[in-house]
């Protein structure tokens, strides 16, 4: 479905939204109204009134928000809800921490495999997943129609094996090299995290306060 | 110096001007104009002129932007050449591969140490950097007039740590937990990356791209 003119501060807002409502959900809350909503995000109702109005009615007048309806349309529209498959590409230190700290199946995803070429990492246990040879990565994606890979080899090998990924069918590159990807005419999702930038954004505020 | 009234999303692409200018400078370019400048960074020529002139006029007409002095000029609005210093409380794989990813030098921020409680830990060498014992890092806090700390424990241990942090003297915060942390009534800067949301944005843009 497409959603033209969704601003993209919503859409960074909604990732928040969802992981309130999983804990108001685990506090076992069913129902909250915009006020208290704001009040535990740190916003006022009426943005969040604006927000979710981008997307439709959820609220009811007098009612407030079912949290787990909410949560279930959140989900929807951030495609939790599609089971997208992921692999990662680069078990170094950030690698592997991601594949130990998400919990992606919780998140709505399926990680899939992890793959690297350095042979003393190949065989390696991490969490639930076995590191293969990034030899086969292509073969892999083909077969098991991979939806995400996550990028987080050597600044170096970036672009040449987001290329390679890309050649393969992937749909949606997740970016932790610190290096902007090309992804030409693919079509293909490139989202980054750049750690640097956020710590450029954090200065910023520093300054600003002082 | 308070600048009001500047967007978010200003503050967000400002750290990309200034990636894209050090490549610039790295690679010879003393000038360039807005619309070299936008195609670089897929962006608007007016996109770009707008952003700046939130901060003053930098362009002349016809001549464009020198890189040299555009560049320094972010770096200040961004706090980068305050040469901030920074230490690091916690000293796992995301901790120990910021450290060594990150050059801290190069950004303006100045990395004075690393902490970890975990006895196995302290005294390991992380790049330049000696682990050390996290009872000391209040003291050293105090003594050395730390600016900013980045939080890279569990996610149990974060906002102890942070109220810790905070009653030392620490100005800003920046966040790896996962953890939404509680700065109180502090006033202090607190800016987390949270990958989970990254990758449910990606998710985002996957879902309505098909």
């Amino acid at each position: 479905m497409k959603r033209p003119n969704i601003s993209r501060n919503v859409i960074r807002r909604l990732p928040r939204y969802l992981r309130k409502l999983d804990e108001l959900s685990a506090a076992g809350v069913e129902r909250i109204s915009s006020s208290e909503f704001g009040t535990k995000l740190g916003f006022t109702p009426s943005q969040i009134r604006q927000d979710l109005s981008c997307f439709g009615e959820f609220g009811q007048q007098g009612y407030g928000y079912n949290v787990a309806r909410l949560r279930a349309e959140i989900a929807h529209i951030l495609g939790a809800d599609r089971s997208y498959s992921i692999i990662l590409v680069g078990t170094g230190r950030i690698g592997q921490s991601l594949i130990e700290n998400i919990n992606f199946s919780r998140l709505g995803f399926r990680l899939l495999g992890a793959f690297d070429i350095r042979p003393e990492l190949i065989g390696r246990q991490i969490g639930e997943i076995t590191v293969q040879d990034a030899a086969m990565v292509h073969e892999f994606i083909r077969e098991n129609g991979v939806d995400i890979a996550i990028l987080s080899t050597n600044r170096d090998q970036a672009q040449s094996v987001a290329e390679g990924l890309i050649a393969s069918g992937i749909h949606a590159i997740w970016n932790f090299t610190e290096m902007e990807l090309d992804p030409g005419q693919s079509g293909v999702v490139v989202k980054g995290i750049h750690f640097s930038d956020s710590l450029l954004e954090l200065s910023y505020f520093l300054s600003e306060a002082n």
